[in-house]
């Protein structure tokens, strides 16, 4: 009953057979394609051996053919997997599907599970969900929410415009997100609509060329256009999207950072790799005092980010919003990975900079987790305003 | 049995009676002295007021009138003590008390606890830990330690010159480290020995003027002359100093961290007043995006002080050294610290480096604990050398 | 006629003297008294060793008994005045009287120069320079000016309330700020008047205790209550004084960073000298690379500082307000010193927090540098609406 | 006489035509091909207008085409060739060809500057220069390098590999740096040979995948496998490699600074129009507190580059090696330029990392810059060293 830091044994041994697998299985695969997976086959390949391997879907239920990890159990798992840019998607846990999957989870009726769910939990299919819009849409201020969705008869009709839509490329489906009530600024109500990939009503505008790239089937700019879906198509109930989407984020928001903690760890591997064997100056490149020191910061700021992770976890597995607890885990996650990640390069010289390493890869992809899911500075200003929320709560009293 | 972050009951509800305590009892005393309790008086009456209250050391096992706290729980009720500059004084948690406790219990003869830890534990003597020593000597490197001591008839005498003694102005007794084998810079072996206050052969050189002031009993400089013991002044064994240091250092080092981050929050907390009450430009100082940004990288710094402090302290309870962890631990929280106390009195501007509120003074008293315990550069040396022995293991597997 | 970085000959023969006046004639003093001089004795003595050392007051105009440089020069020359707490007080170059000599020369009467300016460049009396108030007064925003004059027979009428007045305590006048049109909150118009300190209707109110005590005469709080003052009293013309503030402030401010600049340069030589003396775990303290990149942040820090004083001072000698110069140069050497100071104190471990260096009361005096004169936050406003000024009025052309 | 920070009017002007004819003609070239430059046809259609425009080679000498231009002059001049990817490849001034063109002028004899430096500064040919290899060869110590020269009849054979060769794809001619005596690890002497691109022992081995990707001929790694060259092919004297590399290092790396802080300003440009025109909750991006600080913190770097800049070309202008200032500036602006951009980015969010706009592309550019020319921690080294060096000589005297 004292506090414990402890995971579960078949959790840990699910994390250790993750490892296991990343390191044999995946790297190999990540380092001949240079870190991004731009075929099916690769992709599939990829699932069939996590299968084999025993370590798929680890935080879908069992019922969908996964593990149930709760968050905690999560976190221990999912580092393991991105320790590798590909193992997520060969655990099938990658965004924007690991966060789908828990929200159909959540709220979908059991018709909608048996027919988006299961086949996304098996792999079978990909997914994609469209908040984020162009400016001056709903990007760090949701109710800035212009997509609308009309009634109709049977069902509902969309119009709109989503970018930065990541993996809408091939999707089976998207859970799109569009306002039912009230004007852009105002919160009013949003509704979450299934729209599958097929709707004439639903295009692909284009592929966002974007700094990372490893997220399978991109980031894509879609529109919505005289979209009509059915009434079965409303996932949970009519305006309560907004609502709903915090089931996704927060959860979403700390597999996110699980995912990036574990290439953070991948990273000052490959430059401790390179610390110990390049020598400089007549001595071992690690023993040098400021190498040392980016080798040192590395590790704060590992077991830093773990720590911050667990705490969200925890919190969100004791069922509550943990909207603190997950925007400072977020901020700081992702400022620190993107340290890591820099120093690490750093620390390899030319050679960092260079292909022959995925260090340069790595930095691409991370640097944007600073801005997806809300930008630092969002979270920030959210945090502080919880913070004098609370003295003003406290202060009242 | 999974992940909990959760303290057991009894230590969460001490956590809480030492928080009301120490604001209703410890911070107005704290406040009239300016920080620093300069007089007997002061630390007498609020130990009284302490064990009245039942939050008197807490850490001290039930037979030596304490509540018998692991780290995890010192970790929940040390850091509600530090709250105020006072408050580890007045739970008779403050250092080096508290560290020698620990160490006592640990380790002494039960002879040797009745005599020196008994009465230190109800707070009737103080005492101190004499190790550092004036460059060349013990510091940052241990194995510099000069001081000697060398068997006599029935005992040892003992010769050497400390400094930076926290707490040895009236100290009852002296733990001093000195060298028993081997020469100065080899590692060799240490002894620990028990020397009581009125030794002729211990004298008090110098208080040493230092930036912080609030550690009762100064920081002094001490000479051991001709300062001869008997026999059952040794503490543990002969030679085995330098292990037993270890017993000490890394919980010392980790309860150093929890009190000083409850003085964080005490920072984050004056600030955050001030933020909510100071008008600028039209907006309440809190709701300017640049005061924003501080008070989150406050909660954000006091949230990850707080995860790395458990993790250490968790590892601790488990029986291991957890020397990284209590590393990585020490060397954020006394960064991490610094800056919220730096960023605390920049929110409170002029006010701020005024007497009228005492965040220059946690300022002062904070400042050295990023040398104190071993400097930032030390620790992470050590952090980066465990890194690189780590990877050099498991490549030559 | 091309970019021209070397001193006039005669200019970089003055800031030599200073240099070696400084080190042989006011570092012993200031060491003898911890960097702070508490009596009239201390002063004179030093003003008189500088004035036969030729190297007395700099700034002021030869018809009164200076050197007549202008910013470059004094760019050149104050800096290593700074290079001791108490070379600016040797050489009567010291805020505030420094910067009052500056705004008198400019702006005040053949008569008013006679009464107050002669006597101050001369350094029989000293001054103060009455604007900053308590919250929710004139602080970062001066329009909030709450102090204020109103017109009686013969002359004016000042009451309000100021504190952080430099150097009050024994200032032979006061230059007070004082509204005498407009609200506070709306800019309005300004008057700056002349009060002799024996003026019975200002008050000290107290001597506020602060973080930094080696300014001369304290840090006051006073109180204007029914202060009378005739015509003659009026410096420059009324409605004025914001107009004459910005001509102080500017110039003011670079002297500032001037002066903290030398300290840091001399922190910096304290901390090289312990890095080249200090040996540990068998090498140069200086030879450690964490050591070498302090030492190296510090020259860069430095070079830095040197180079954006010079910007604005030679934006100034042109004629122009060089506020975004100044406000750039601020923000960075205010936060610049105190990095070095902090780093040099690290260097030097716990001797660092003694008193047995410098440092440590160095660290104490630099820090409010980030607050007074405009705190960084409010200096970044100020630069970012530049900015954006500047976009937009390109943005219509 | 006194301190100038005016540029000369001639070279103002050539500053400002540079700046008309980057932003009217370079910059939507720069966009059209996402800052890339991958054919000749661009290449030297740029240079056709540049030259038309009168701002071509402004750094070379008037016998040569050029404008003859000293450091300080280029800081005024390459800054606005800069603030485009393409501007320095338009002007001619880019990496390498610009530094080899200073090298030939300065050491090449009248022969050599016709047949080499005549073509390369007309624009008509490309160069490279080759002196880093792969571990364990010359890179941060120069003194490593592997590459040797043997005396053969009438010439030198040389044989060894390099990487990270600028430009050598399509180069005229390579200068290499080959070790003529002494072994690797000690200095012994190198020498520089001019070799030309059609010589059968130099080989390409590979293009080097970089996260940069604009500077023109790519990265290439060499071979020089029985490169024989002839005795009028050594570029000044044998075994004076090592001193020459230093007159071209020092000031290269200041053109490198300059280039990349004009990019910095460009950096800052996009950020400022995006924080200008994008709203968001309620405000301009740009007024928001946190977005300011960051707008004002990137003109804080980009004055304090601007000014170590100005410090170390003046040096270098006076004749001096200026080796600690170029080391200053260069540690400075690599850091800086990257702070701006990666600032510049976080300000455009998403649109940021999209290659709708080029702050991505200039991220990947500038990374590098903090590796390539010395990593940052070799400078640091090197700087703390002179300053030890620095006191120990004030010591002993």
């Amino acid at each position: 009953m004292a506090v414990d830091l402890r995971p579960e044994p078949a959790v840990a041994e699910l994390a250790r057979r993750t490892a296991e697998f990343v390191r044999e299985v995946v790297v190999p695969v990540e380092e001949q394609h240079h870190g991004v997976a731009r075929t099916e086959d690769i992709r599939t390949d990829l699932q069939r051996r996590a299968k084999a391997a025993g370590v798929f879907a680890p935080h879908v239920g069992v019922g969908f053919g996964g593990h149930g990890l709760d968050m905690r159990g999560r976190a221990a798992v999912f580092e393991e997997a991105g320790y590798s840019l590909l193992g997520p998607l060969a655990l099938n846990i990658a965004a924007p599907d690991e966060g789908n999957m828990h929200l159909l989870e959540a709220i979908a009726t059991d018709q909608q599970r048996d027919r988006y769910l299961r086949p996304l939990a098996a792999g079978e299919v990909r997914s994609c969900f469209a908040m984020t819009e162009p400016a001056p849409g709903a990007g760090s201020d949701p109710s800035a929410l212009t997509t609308r969705a009309e009634r109709v008869a049977g069902g509902w009709r969309i119009d709109g415009r989503k970018w930065f839509i990541t993996g809408a490329d091939g999707a089976a489906f998207t859970i799109c997100m569009a306002r039912t009530s009230g004007e852009p600024g105002a919160q009013g109500g949003a509704t979450m609509f299934l729209v599958d990939g097929d709707n004439p009503g639903l295009k692909t505008v284009r592929h966002i060329d974007t700094l990372d790239e490893s997220l399978y089937g991109g980031h894509i700019e879609l529109l919505f256009e005289d979209c009509v879906v059915t009434d079965d198509a409303v996932l949970g109930e009519v305006d309560q999207g907004f609502r709903y989407a915090q089931v996704r984020l927060g959860p979403a928001r700390m597999t996110h950072c699980m995912r990036w903690l574990g290439l953070a760890r991948r990273a000052q591997d490959i430059a401790t790799e390179r610390a110990a064997q390049r020598h400089l100056f007549g001595s071992r490149l690690g023993e040098l005092g400021m190498v040392q020191q980016m080798i040192a910061d590395n590790e704060i700021d590992i077991a830093a980010s773990r720590g911050l992770i667990l705490q969200a976890c925890w919190e969100l597995d004791q069922g509550g919003s943990a909207s603190q607890a997950t925007s400072i885990a977020k901020t700081f996650c992702a400022e620190a990975v993107w340290r890591v990640v820099d120093r690490a390069l750093q620390i390899c010289g030319s050679l960092g900079v260079s292909g022959d390493i995925l260090l340069g890869r790595f930095l691409r992809e991370v640097r944007p987790f600073r801005i997806y899911d809300g930008p630092s500075e969002t979270h920030r200003w959210a945090i502080a305003r919880r913070v004098l929320r609370r003295h003003d709560k406290a202060a009242t009293r």
